[in-house]
């Protein structure tokens, strides 16, 4: 694909199915990217928070994103988390995705210590001007330090940083975004990470999504999207309750994302478990959930007969 | 007006004008009445947090909606703050505002103590039961305490609860609302109190606001209701912006609402001063932000030569 | 008592009884008074938020420092909430509590609206330079806006700022309040809200507490008091673990101050309910709760077996 | 050091220097730790919060610990922070320190995902029940997951879980969490993290701390210790005051934990940067911060005219 192809649409962020024991199952990884793609995902997302890239080793991580490229093939654009310890070794990741082929990084703000504006500037800047590839903003402040308008509105500038992924979920800040960037970055492209809320986000000028519930329902995000596009509102929203429902049902029964993990099982693939071990307690709780989540999707005819056939 | 109409449109939270010695001043109170529905507001919402309810004395509240309801005489509907210190004063405020001939009151969740979710929900339920008059709950969950969504669900089963207005700008718990009540509770009105939002807010399915802005632009919110309800999508999102940047603009620059005080002033009204006392440096900034505030109303034509006249 | 004694020791905050129609029970309260002094608090604090000032009328709140301070008569000193809609009416309360024979008011910080350090600072210099009678300045920061080290430093150097009630229970921030203002004004009272850290609170330089508990097992909080003054650490430590039992057991089971409320009753007395309404849930789980209260009274050899005798 | 010997006193969250290519400074770190034990620390703490864990590798994180081994030598116990990506990677460095003999592993609470409680136990107790060396829980809600008390409770019940280290800096939740371990653990750890209230922590109860102050000024923190073990509580209150102004001048001026690492280079060592990048803007702060830090430092006499000699 063309570098500077703009990003946008619905991008899918992998999760990665793991064996027995812990291992990234890449036979199954290699199915799931097919099906994906075969159900009209825009594009893939590997290493983002539904991802789990916390949870992996540094190794791993480079791994799942050689495997999802190889396996793309140049399909869809692949938009690569890419963050790690430091500055240093975060370059080292973009300039190996680079090389893999994927069409642009997402660099998560900094997290664990509280950071002020400045420092989350001065961070992401850093990686701007070191990569050799173009560079996504990824805004998730339930798990990171925030980055504020006027930050974004400051690295917007830099050539190498082409959009923003928000989580937040905030129609406000998005519109705000929008409004201090775009007079001077009309190419800039604004995502949306919270599924819950994106038919109004695309209403309202989003490019687009990365959404975790594209990797349980592609074909209901894909519908969605372009019924919104196609200016069929009313129905586009009636779909948007539709997917709230799931997503509300998968998001909020267990630990984040071992329902998304669970919802995948019952499109016909095998993930396994997330690395986040279990009590007796949460292991009950999560078979009646598992229990719910396949009477949720096969009720809107969305529970495979035979696993992961398109 | 019909007691059983749905409320929905745009309804200004009034802000009061006071005198030099911190009394109602009632004359500019009631012209500023007839200057909002000359614009097309569509109702009044007196006590509101704009409108400073919690810095009268009970008898100034109770005067407040009296002469709004007077002066407005039927033209458009008001909805009235009523929440006093307990339940008894509360209900004594609603029989008192049923006499002046409001549509319905709004009650804001309790505040300062943090509740429990089944303390909220008998807080409400039992100002519902003796209630002469139809009741809009109100969701600001910045200032008081938060009302879940299956706290919504079980109160809106009580006939008198007729109405929620949600102030978190929370696009993902409007959706939430709206699917957990609208099934069952066709006819509840959702209106957002989040100027911010306006336009999306509207496209998926809210019945109106409650908006701060629309006491000192009332022409552009009720342009800017009827462009959306009239299909006109991206002229609404237009206008959306234009409203963002004047919100912010006066939100973000002095303490709530005097920001709002000093931009109703703008157009031609003598509000004076909130009760909130002043430090030099606040009176400082305040004079800076005056300006700031009259240059971007100028450049958008809402500067009144000649005093409040429509 | 002399206008400039220092305040200190432990100021009890005071419940107030109602009757089954919600109305102050007089009798009761004077019993109650006279019953707290005997046990050997050093003070009384009415209006406080263990006292519900919130939930009450303005005439009631009057009503309640008059009471307290007819049936104290002078045998102990009183610290009396004052906090009103607005500077004006808090004013007049201020004068009408000197009037009654107070030795301080204390005002709590705007709550509701988010106010900015600078709002906060003028608000109590308002205050401090218009009221005829001592203050205290009251930070709650769970309920209301916080007062910073800063703005409490500036508001030391107003003559009738005599001292601040801390109810965070945040140890790091009563010692940099300490060091702020001792070295410059080394009278100023130092008070802690948070029962479950007395006796480190003290420890530290603390000059007492308004505490919840005090107004339960005033015979403890005394004895603890004294022991600490005394330089028996360990034995006071060893009560400060009894202390919280007691104190997390009522402070947890129930909205508060319901738990004070019914723990107050097995003192002997007769406090009815708050005016906070119930759901039959909540009733259930309070008599569920008032059971463990008795229990724990019980053991610790607190309850009456005569109500309310010395 | 006896492996059942109870961990105790101040233990030191070691700084790492970084040479300006970023690598490891090991020359300087060997002689850090060599000075620390000079004067006086009890115990040495690598990868903690203050060691900037999560900015190195996992390769490095190792590294890290067998240096501070291999040169401490047995002189001092070791705490070694051995969190990693995931609970295999984790009881993979838990055997690796085990090796390099250090006393206990401090394992920090799951970050960056939200978890419930129940799966902050099951993460902690596949730790405990797979570790082949002691095990410290490390509380630090500003940054990671909150450990609650009914968690710690059950976690203290399996042998390799032997204390906490809380930076709460909450002393009513310090003495909830002795409350509810002592009685059936006597022999539990309990360290507090907050410089800020080392001694009220230690009067009241707590085992010792590990101070990121003591990294800075290891004399101050050893007397103050020595002194509150000792009995004389106000001399201690009064080093607790200059440890305070010390401590906050040096947290609230940089981004953590850059201003003790410029701290540290008071004391006569080159600790480079840490590996977070700077603004311009922050770089000029960060120059007249190092000014305050130096004329603070040597106002108390703690500016060495010859580098980090004992």
């Amino acid at each position: 694909m063309c570098q500077s192809e703009k990003i946008e649409g619905i991008f899918t962020p992998t999760l990665v199915p793991l064996d027995d024991q812990g291992n990234i199952n890449e036979d199954e990884l290699r199915r799931y990217i097919d099906w994906l793609i075969a159900k009209g995902v825009h594009g893939l997302y590997p290493n983002g928070s539904t991802g789990e890239f916390t949870r992996f080793t540094a190794e791993q991580r480079r791994r799942i994103v050689q495997i999802v490229a190889e396996q793309t093939a140049g399909r869809v654009p692949i938009l690569a988390g890419a963050a790690e310890a430091n500055v240093r070794e975060t370059l080292a990741a973009c300039e190996q995705y680079a090389d893999y082929g994927v069409r642009a990084v997402a660099i998560v703000s900094p997290f664990y210590y509280k950071l002020g504006q400045e420092a989350v500037y001065a961070y992401f800047r850093e990686i701007a001007l070191g990569s050799v590839i173009d560079v996504t903003l990824y805004n998730i402040p339930m798990f990171a330090n925030p980055i504020d308008i006027p930050t974004i509105q400051r690295l917007a500038e830099l050539p190498r940083i082409v959009g923003i992924k928000d989580s937040s979920g905030d129609m406000a800040f998005m519109l705000r975004m929008m409004a201090a960037v775009r007079p001077v970055q009309p190419d800039f492209t604004f995502l949306t990470g919270w599924d819950a809320v994106l038919v109004p986000m695309l209403l309202a000028g989003c490019d687009g999504g990365t959404l975790a519930s594209s990797g349980v329902v592609p074909e209901l995000t894909r519908t969605l999207y372009d019924m919104t596009r196609g200016g069929r509102h009313d129905q586009a929203m009636e779909l948007q309750f539709q997917l709230l429902e799931l997503f509300d049902t998968i998001l909020f029964s267990a630990e984040f994302p071992e329902g998304f993990r669970a919802a995948v099982a019952q499109r016909g693939f095998n993930f396994g478990r997330s690395s986040l071990p279990r009590s007796e307690q949460q292991q009950l709780e999560f078979e009646a959930f598992a229990k719910q989540i396949h009477r949720i999707l096969d009720e809107k005819g969305f529970v495979e007969t035979s696993g992961g056939q398109t």
